[in-house]
């Protein structure tokens, strides 16, 4: 049995709390059960150079950790003067996921910035990450569309993430900490709210897995990501 | 007249909620009106090099803002590589105002970290994070208290921070943002709980500043700080 | 048609050239087509701290680029002073995948480096190194065994890597640049010898994907890896 | 008593050597006692993105110690790749003192870069910098006004600096590197030459420190600074 | 006698082998005996800023060693975040010399980028590549020659270099690393293909020597470059 | 004719003027002419980790220029985060020149670090550093000496270092900046008191040179070279 008498195929609680930001253009903070994080979209009337002069926008990611929203206290990025790969891959995932849910060209030549910052860590911080990205990007864009005439709507596809694992054998959906550290298989599954894929990114941590799991944590993600995008939904009908 | 209908001596509505974070040996969420600081204490048993082998303590602060916490986004410092000049100042201020709070011999060979982040900004962060991380640091020392016989209570006098300025030729307490951007002179003041200075920082933001001012900002600083105090006092008697 | 007259389902003319370098300890000059990548084994008697005590060894990977091993030069990621996301994302996976081959117990208290450096490029670097990686840590683990009695066979399962992706609709193996470039889907696929998973990576380049394209990816890649196992067993029986 | 019979209320020998460098078109090199920096004027014809296109000036300093300018050899920052949080404290600080002397409209479209090196320390560095500083500035800013007909004169007022604290329970005015160790509370004063001020910064070093001697310690202050008024005039009228 | 029955004035054997690269516009691998550097040339139609305007071009040079090329294996560059001192001197060197070879003003407004790496490392790893350098930058000239209308050749003469040294108190040619290590005396010079000095660079490893050996050394490093240049002009005149 | 009427083979005016500095162990401000470079010799008893363990000492050096040393002002190394390449090869040049003038096992166990900053610059900025850092270095160990009993005199041979040039077709010693900037070629020579040969580095800056060339630089440095002997031994008796 897992903690607080959830089943393998549960969900933690999440909460997707929208407009917790005084200052952003769209702000989110998601809560993966004892995972928290902060995920503010910030609009700038400029392009990065490999999509200057396209007429075409950009969509961004950054990802942070508060040194003590850890168990043990981690040395701050900033005081080390780097970024762990760790850190930069994820960025790299959450940026690429949030564009697939959007028309960079319909957004106009403007680039968002998604700031993810893990308040809290408990497993799970890059799809929690996600997941409540996608809810300030959608703030944003609405709000562009409101101060300009946009020809069309940027927004095409909904899009959540969810981690899954094999912990003693058997699948579990959305693994918090405890149940990364023993897992003996680790997959994140990044997609829209129709179900269909946009990253898959699964790892043995012991030994290999054969395809036949791979197939049953696929079922087990896209369980959870339908009831994700239906929390999305409700979070951005939010006044 | 101020904004919601603050007098000039009066201080930004005070919240010091303690125990936020579900890891950290002391955790205090403190906000001055949109000035929102989460102060966290770090215990570590090790000590760093000018104190090894003392038998002493130490207690350092780190201090950090996340990037969208201010009206316009500001650039990563981890993603830039370095902390700025503004950063490395607060925290050595952060630091040593509650450095002034302790007997360092008394809390024995080992570190408490105080990690400010500034989640939302509104002028006076540094001035909060002094006030809140005061509330997160005695938490923390209470623990060490519980864990290990101490011979002695570590916590000499509680220490609190607030900032205070001319604008417009007038003693302006606790400085918002805007008031901060147009204020002629500008001053910090760290003080312990029964008045005495701890740290007094005064600049002039436009042209110089008679010493007579000096004594009247220092007035409606002391008497905020007996303020400060009080409701510090209150944050650490909640279970 | 594919370049040369390959198949959609061939791999592009492999070689896996052993012991190219006078000092390594294990070493593969390893071809995909045009994309030549450099791969040493160096046995270091030492451990990374969080190994350090438990009798155990450690596999990690180190990952460069030529500056003009690509079509246009890069800059020099020692010269610009810090590796990319893309290096560290690369170098973390190529560590993860070799880790699976190997009993880190019974490697004994040393740690084996593998450097993979791309000569020239032309699409599946990652892919390449980890295949070409295998062979140069084989080599280095049985110069270990040749030295020390080691009570067990570190050796446990062969481990290589390949592309797959969609491009205009149809899947293909081994994707050069240019494919790679205009996939619609990009897919790497890391396994053992005998077909069991270590790590897969698939993500959406413009649209996402329907699940039943990874399926059909996988049946590709699972085939092109059993013919990379045999050139790998090949070219470990070369004296 | 103090060294060299030196009364608590007086500075130490001061001396101020205008025109020591070839190049800069200011310079001075200043002695407060064994405190020796040399501090110079560079003028460039550009300004920094945020006053670009105001048609308003800039002035600002940087301040570096020699590796052996102190009694134990300090790593060199260039070397160690950062500078420490307390170099750019100090030269913010710096910067500031001496943008209060100039009417940075009036100079035009160009910048004075102050550079403040310390040739040989024995406490109070910053205070002897900005000091020096300002006859250096004026020095350049004459430059300025021949090669150019500004419409007004640049300078509004003269600033010097000078350190005071709390030793063995007295005040004494610009404290010695033996006596800034041992001193309870340590303050800087950064003043205009008649009297009114720019900065002031106290610190508790030990114990917080009652209002009374922030009072008595200013009087110290304002006395050595009218004092050192006198000497940057006697320097500046040196042909 | 030396290693392979190779007199005292003897080269090592020597391997120039022209156009190894897909994608550069000029490349050589040089070997001199176990010392094997890939040397390319890319062509940018840009110019540095000090160069910038005046109508001329530019040639410059970088030095990288794979981390394994060594004996024992050294660290990465780009993992260490910044090149060694003996990486910047090499490559400064070895630009240079090549700039001695053309006319850049001839060369027109690009410049040429010649990346040296070492593959495997047995001494003399600069000298082999300004003499494998030298081929891939006339490759790339000819190049440019070809696509565009220049005046002129900017081809000047040829360049290449060797060391030479004294070992056990004879003068040596060409010191592979173990030679290297134990020379009294160590020297690198470069000179064009009709003897002319570019750069001599000689250095007492232990105790100073004579005038009389440098010219001992130098007839014995002239004698060996008349020799490269042969083996250049072979190598450029394959197809 | 030269500035100052100086002949062709004419060193400008010398100055050495030793202990300079209050707190080194030894130090040296040497002019020559209107280049000043300020040398201290810093003893520390620790040896870097290659010498440990071996009973031998160590001297190493570093160098900087203050940022307006120069004509214009140029980048402090400090902020920019890395130190030149140009830096990096003096310091490592100036550290082999000392090195040779001492024995490191008569040293003992001991580093002596030669800081070289340049106060104020005007060619030839690396040959009076080694000449300078030589005086300071010998008082360094005669200091070392009077602490400890060293068995043997670790001072082996004077060490000094001249520039020497062609300037319009002719051979000039001792360039200064104007001179240094259109010379055909440029050598520096390091020699000990007697005339034997430290190091040699001769560079074409426009076009190569006939080793006849360099057979009368050598002539003129060396003549050069024990003129500063006789220079430095006077500036070794001054009390």
């Amino acid at each position: 049995m897992r903690k607080n008498g959830r089943g393998e195929l549960d969900l933690r609680p999440i909460l997707l709390e929208p407009r917790v930001s005084k200052h952003a253009e769209g702000s989110c903070l998601v809560r993966f059960g004892d995972t928290h994080v902060l995920c503010t979209a910030s609009v700038d009337e400029k392009v990065p150079p490999h999509v200057y002069g396209t007429g075409a926008g950009w969509v961004t990611a950054e990802y942070g950790m508060l040194p003590r929203s850890t168990h043990e206290r981690m040395q701050r990025e900033a005081a080390r003067g780097k970024q762990t790969g760790r850190t930069l891959e994820i960025q790299r995932l959450v940026g690429r996921a949030l564009r697939a849910a959007v028309d960079l060209r319909a957004i106009g030549p403007r680039t968002v910035t998604l700031d993810c910052d893990v308040i809290q860590a408990d497993g799970g911080t890059r799809t929690a990450a996600i997941t409540g990205a996608y809810v300030a990007l959608v703030q944003a864009v609405r709000g562009i569309q409101k101060r300009r005439q946009l020809a069309q709507d940027p927004v095409k596809r909904s899009v959540a993430a969810v981690s899954v694992g094999i912990v003693a054998g058997q699948v579990h959906l959305d693994l918090d900490y405890d149940e990364d550290s023993t897992a003996e298989v680790d997959m994140n599954v990044v997609a829209t709210g129709d179900g269909a894929l946009v990253e898959v990114q699964g790892t043995a941590e012991g030994k290999p897995f054969p395809r036949a799991e791979l197939d049953r944590m696929l079922d087990a993600a896209l369980a959870g990501l339908s009831r994700l995008k239906e929390l999305q939904e409700a979070a951005l009908r939010t006044p």
